[in-house]
C-alpha cells in the first residue's frame, strides 16, 4: 500500500550548501542529479536564485544562483523536477525568466511568517510566471498561533500549491507535529501541505512520519541528512519507508558511499551536541556552528557544558 | 508538568560494552556511574552476569560478569540504583547472591519470547533473593502476535515488575510502538511497562517518547546512543525531554565530551547505512557489523549497494 499522492523533494545541494557555502563541484552534482532521477526521487532541489547584487558569485558557490547555464550543466529530461528555493529579501524576481524557457519547474519561497505579505508577492509573480509555487514559513517553531493562523489563512485565498510546515530549529515531537499539521490541513484545504524537519533531537525523520499520518504529502529529504547544522530528513529514510514502487534506495547508497561519507566526516553536519543543545532551547543554531566550527578547526574555548549553560535562559526578564 | 512514575535506565556500559567486549576501565565506569547519578538517572545498567563457566574472564572485560567486587570498586550510595542483565541461558543463577549482600538493586532478564518459560524461572529465583526483576523479550518484531500474547499472560501471573518492549533490531515506528504500547499494557495490569529502542532507523528516541505517551514508565537509554550497532535512544535527549526537576542535563553533557565522542570516532555505532539497511529489513545487524568492521580496518571488500543486494529477500520460498 502506498498514498500516490506523496513527493519527495530531495534539497541535499540547497540545504546542504548551508554547510559548504553552494561549493559542490558540477560533476558531483550532475551524479548527485542523476542518482536521486534514478531512485525515483519527485523532486531535486538544486540551490537558491540569490541576488547578484547582494551576493557575490566570487564569494559563494554557484548553487546560490542557480543560472540557467548551470542548471542546464547538470540536468536532463528525466522523471525528477528541479526546484530552486527564493528567500524573501534576497532575490531578485525580475531575473526569473518565463516557464517555458527554463528548467526549473518549482519555486520554493522562504520567508518568516511576518513576512508573508511579501512571500505572496513573490509567490503570485513566479505562480504568473508559469511555475509550481511553494511557500514555506520558517521557523515555526517562533511564532505565535495568531499570527500563523493569519498567514496561513492568507495563503488560503492565493493560488500557491503547497505549503510547508517547517521545524527549522529541529524543535518539535509528534504532538506537536500532529498539532501544527491539522492546523495547516484544516486552513488550506484543496492545498498541498509539506513539511522540513531538522534533526537536531534525531526527530527529523520521525516528525516526517508523523506528518505523513497526518495528511502531509511533499516531504523534504537531504542525502546522508546533509543541510545546516544537525541536518534533514535522511532522502534514504524515506525511501525505505515509503513504499511507492517507483522509489529505490539504491542509487542513493551509492551517492552516499562516493561523497557524503566523507563529506559528513570534513562538515560534520547530523547529531552533534551543540545542535542538541540549540534543538532542545528551539533557538537558531548559529552560536552552535560556531561553536562546532571552532571544534573542527582546534580553537575550542569552551567545553559542552559552558556553551549549554551560556545559552540555558534563566528568569531575567522582570 | 512531568510524570513521577518515570524512570530513566541507562545502560551504556551494558549495551555498549557489545561495542567494545566490556573492556571499560574502572576509572570511566566510576565517572560513568557518578555523572549519571549526579544527572538523576534513576538506574545504572552496569553489565551482565555471564557464566563465567561459558565465557572467560581473559576474553572479555569485567562488566560482562559485574562481579560484586568490581561493582564496589565503581559505585557508592547514591540516588542511582544498579541493574545488571542476565541472559536466559547465559547466566549461573546459583552464583546470585542475596539482595542484602549485593549492590545490585534490579536485575534484567533478557529472553527471546520462545524462552519465556526458562526467563521466567530465573526472574522468580531472583525476585526470591530480593531484587526488582524485569523481564525483557528481545526482538519483538520477530514474534508472531499470537506468541506474544501468551508470553504476556504469562509474565501477567509473576511477581516481575517490569516488562519491557524491545525493538532489538530498530525496525519500529510509532504506530507499531502503539500497537505493542497498548498490547503490553492490557496484558500487564498493575505491573510497568518498559521500553528499549535501537536506532537503525533514527527512530530510538521518538520511538520512547512513543512508548511515554502510551503510559510506558521504564526508559531504556544509553549516553550519546552507546549500544551495538546503531545504538540506543540517547539518555542525553531523554533528559533533555523530561521536566522532572531531579534530571540534569549537564553531567551526562560532561562524560560525552570526555569519553563518548572519541569513542564513537573509533566504534563507529549509530547511525551507520548497514544498520540503516538491517533496521528497515528487520534483520539482526550481525552482517552489518562485519561489514562495518571491515570498513574500520580498511578491509572492504564491498559497495553499500552489494550489501544491500545481498540482504534484500526476493520471493525465492515456494
Amino acid at each position: 500500500m502506498y498514498r500516490p499522492e506523496i513527493k519527495i523533494i530531495d534539497c541535499t545541494i540547497r540545504d546542504g550548501g548551508l554547510m559548504n557555502n553552494w561549493e559542490f563541484d558540477k560533476t558531483m552534482v550532475r551524479e548527485v542529479f542523476k542518482g536521486l532521477a534514478d531512485a525515483g526521487v519527485d523532486y531535486v532541489e538544486l540551490g537558491y536564485r540569490a541576488d547578484q547584487r547582494q551576493f557575490s558569485k566570487q564569494d559563494h558557490g554557484p548553487w546560490r544562483f542557480c543560472d540557467e547555464q548551470d542548471l542546464r550543466d547538470v540536468a536532463y529530461e528525466c522523471g525528477s523536477k528541479i526546484s530552486v528555493m527564493i528567500d524573501v529579501g534576497r532575490t531578485d524576481h525580475e531575473t526569473i525568466p518565463p516557464r517555458k524557457e527554463s528548467l526549473v519547474a518549482m519555486y520554493r519561497v522562504a520567508t518568516y511568517a511576518k513576512d508573508i505579505d511579501k512571500a505572496i508577492f513573490l509567490a503570485n509573480h513566479v505562480k504568473k510566471l508559469g511555475y509550481e509555487v511553494a511557500v514555506n514559513i520558517m521557523a515555526a517553531s517562533h511564532v505565535l498561533e495568531m499570527d500563523l493562523e493569519e498567514a496561513l489563512s492568507q495563503l488560503a485565498a492565493t493560488d500557491v500549491d503547497v505549503v510547508y510546515l517547517v521545524d527549522s530549529f529541529g524543535y518539535f515531537y509528534s504532538e506537536q507535529i500532529h498539532f501544527l499539521a491539522e492546523k495547516y490541513l484544516n486552513h488550506l484545504p484543496g492545498k498541498e501541505i509539506g513539511i522540513h524537519c531538522h534533526n537536531n533531537q534525531q526527530l527529523a525523520f520521525s516528525n516526517t512520519v508523523e506528518g505523513i499520518i497526518k495528511g502531509i504529502n511533499y516531504l523534504d529529504g537531504s542525502i546522508y541528512g546533509m543541510g545546516r547544522a544537525a541536518g534533514n530528513c535522511t532522502t534514504e529514510l524515506l525511501l525505505g519507508f515509503l513504499k511507492n514502487p517507483k522509489y529505490d534506495l539504491r542509487p542513493v547508497l551509492a551517492l552516499i558511499e562516493k561523497y557524503f561519507i566523507p563529506l559528513k566526516d570534513e562538515l560534520k553536519w547530523g547529531y552533534e551536541i551543540p545542535y542538541m543543545i540549540t534543538g532542545i532551547m528551539n533557538k537558531h543554531p548559529r552560536s552552535a556552528l560556531a561553536f562546532m566550527r571552532d571544534q573542527i578547526e582546534g580553537n575550542a574555548q569552551s567545553s559542552l557544558v559552558d556553551y549549554f549553560n551560556e545559552h540555558y535562559e534563566v528568569a531575567d526578564l522582570d
